[in-house]
């Protein structure tokens, strides 16, 4: 291990090449948008009707085309009566489920707002997620993330509380660490019992087919599972084309029990009059069947992958001796996460920050922002080019061996 | 004056001929869709950044895309920077803010859930306004709707009371009486004192460009009037292109002050990551200024005007002579109110349902559904064709001849 002076020189090195890079947020690259190009063009004025005769063009519809919930039924493993479709952005589903919980209430409980209401928050988790439950004064409780999902025993005893209503769940590839719920977990998950009745899964199916590997992880059917344990309304699965299609002009989706879909219509049916049909038909036309979706997500995988390799190598060459740095080595999504010793995350954000290297501010993993141990980063690789993820993790591994030595 | 038994023959005979058309919801007929088509093309898969060299098809851009709202700022007389975009449908934006008022609070007040808070709603109104008030809670206060816009010593009158926090306004061709709201009109909804500090205009501008004839309407500049008035944050103005490009898949809009607009795009920022700036750029490309909007919407006219006409030459004809039977001429929008004597409202559509002509539910332009004279009936000409508008009619006349003998 090099001394703290010869660390300084190497940081002050990195300050003078000058960088401006940038690791923050999960976006697709520029040439993964370009693999649906061909939306642009789509449907084609000849287009005018779905397959059941609907006018795509004109008001009504709000579950969703038939024919777009069937392909993605088929792809998420939810029969298509069961999944309703939203506009761009699946977080905005999970949302105005929140508020819709919030103000009305759920299938079998009354409105949360008033109550004094808590969420379990699996961590390092989504940061978005905790925003909304910070927005709306929900108290969040942290679960330790094992590989296989959450905590089981931490869960269980949080759900002997009745003011426990909701848990956020990436169940796939998680955001960040990238791990998948074992069987195990989520079967116990769906079954599990908890003291409020109107306990919800909020499982945010993010990356549902988002694969790194051949290795292509299937994950359990919670819905299937909590149906069969007696709690068919405790999931509402989440998910969304942003990272499939165009990021900001996909489609959401939702997926539920049968009650969970109609309590959902009822919401959205005073909110809008329907969807985007036309963006619905566009997207059934671009990628017709559940092949044509795993084809697709080969070419994202083409490009995303070895930037996620880069990654790897450079920080096993880099940090591999370095005592207390861990990192995952995901199968699927579009984060690697980083440990770094106790204390340090932050300072290393820091020194990133003023060498031209933009992290993801540490603690924006954990609820509230912040993580007791001030040990985790979140990296995302995918939008910078090849070269420039590169730069930026040879960048950041100096700020690691720097911000380490200084705590020694 | 026919005796009720020619009525009820004339009826039979109606029946007889097993009608089954629809005037009950405004949606635009194929044809005014069809001129929208060019839509479906765009933008083009070469058209991939926006003016400021935005990617269009990924994340980000929470307030909408610069030269959209340049464009439409010019056509809703709203500074483009006064302006955010929403997707498919601006009820969903009325809905929203209401429910981040109702969550979190205003610019100057505190949540209103948990207060017993009320709405003042000028009848014959929209039903989907009344309907976020009932889902929600929200007292609904009628206040009669005059030629001029709401009856202003009412509203005078119900401002005393600060739990008023919110009015919904259609102030041009407004749904379903067609009338404009006056300049004074505008100009005292601005700037009248309300108890609540926190009173809100919910303007509805719906119809800003939807003309019938060569008197086209201009209404009174209401984020004006209420900053001059030291009540900038009062009006929440919406938008929409729903009825100028198509319905499903159109672009909404909301105007206000800078600081609404700070305060929306951070409820905005919790819910979504950004609009579909695709669909923005598409909009910008098919209607690329102000002149563009007139003369599509000129089109438009060509082919509901007639519709119009129709149902008022036939309702002069047919119903000229009925006491108490009344309906309006609008020079814009999407609606004719009609008028029936007290307490046959219900008994036409009933009538009408049984003789195969679908009417908006008698009531349904009043809160709570409840038209307390029961006389007030929606017909909405624009989506059948010329020969059901004109069927639809006279059968309509029928039925209220009939209802009318009844009662008498």
């Amino acid at each position: 291990m090099k001394d703290l002076t010869a660390l300084r020189d190497e940081y002050q090195q990195l300050q003078a090449t000058g960088l401006k890079l940038d690791l923050t947020r999960g976006k697709p690259a520029p040439a993964q948008l370009d693999l649906s190009n061909a939306l642009l063009d789509l449907p084609g004025s000849a287009e005018l009707k779905a397959a059941d005769g609907t006018d795509i063009r004109n008001y009504g519809g709000l579950q969703g085309l038939a024919e777009l919930r069937a392909i993605w039924g088929d792809v998420l493993g939810i029969p298509a009566g069961q999944l309703v479709t939203g506009g761009n952005s699946s977080l905005a589903l999970m949302h105005d489920c929140v508020v819709a919980a919030l103000l009305t209430g759920t299938t079998d409980g009354p409105a949360w707002a008033g109550q004094s209401i808590k969420f379990l928050c699996p961590a390092p988790g989504y940061d978005r997620h905790f925003a909304i439950c910070e927005r709306f004064g929900i108290e969040m409780i942290t679960v330790p993330l094992t590989d296989d999902g959450p905590d089981l025993d931490e869960v269980r005893r949080h759900l002997a509380d009745p003011q426990v209503k909701g848990m956020w769940c990436v169940p796939k590839y998680s955001n960040p660490t990238g791990i998948s719920y074992s069987a195990e977990t989520v079967a116990e998950l769906a079954a599990m019992p908890a003291a409020a009745p109107d306990f919800r899964l909020f499982w945010d199916n993010a990356y549902a087919v988002h694969h790194l590997t051949d290795d292509e992880v299937e994950i359990a059917d919670v819905l299937k599972l909590a149906a069969n344990a007696g709690n068919p309304d405790r999931p509402f699965v989440f998910a969304s084309t942003s990272k499939i299609t165009l990021a900001g002009s996909g489609i959401s989706f939702f997926g539920g029990s049968a009650a969970n879909v109609k309590w959902l219509l009822g919401h959205l049916g005073k909110r809008t009059i329907g969807p985007d049909k036309v963006n619905e038909l566009r997207h059934a036309r671009f990628l017709p069947d559940a092949d044509a979706v795993r084809a697709h997500m080969r070419r994202h995988r083409e490009i995303i992958q070895p930037k996620f390799d880069a990654v790897l190598s450079i920080l096993d060459e880099e940090l591999g001796d370095e005592k207390g740095v861990t990192w995952t080595r995901p199968a699927g999504g579009y984060f690697i996460s980083l440990d770094v010793p106790d204390g340090c995350a932050r300072r290393v954000v820091e020194l990133a920050a003023e060498a031209g290297v933009k992290l993801t501010p540490a603690g924006a993993t954990f609820p509230y922002g912040d993580d007791p141990a001030d040990r985790n980063i979140r990296l995302a690789p995918t939008f910078p080019t090849l070269d420039d993820v590169e730069a930026a993790t040879r960048g950041l591994a100096v700020c690691v061996r720097l911000a380490v030595s200084e705590r020694a």
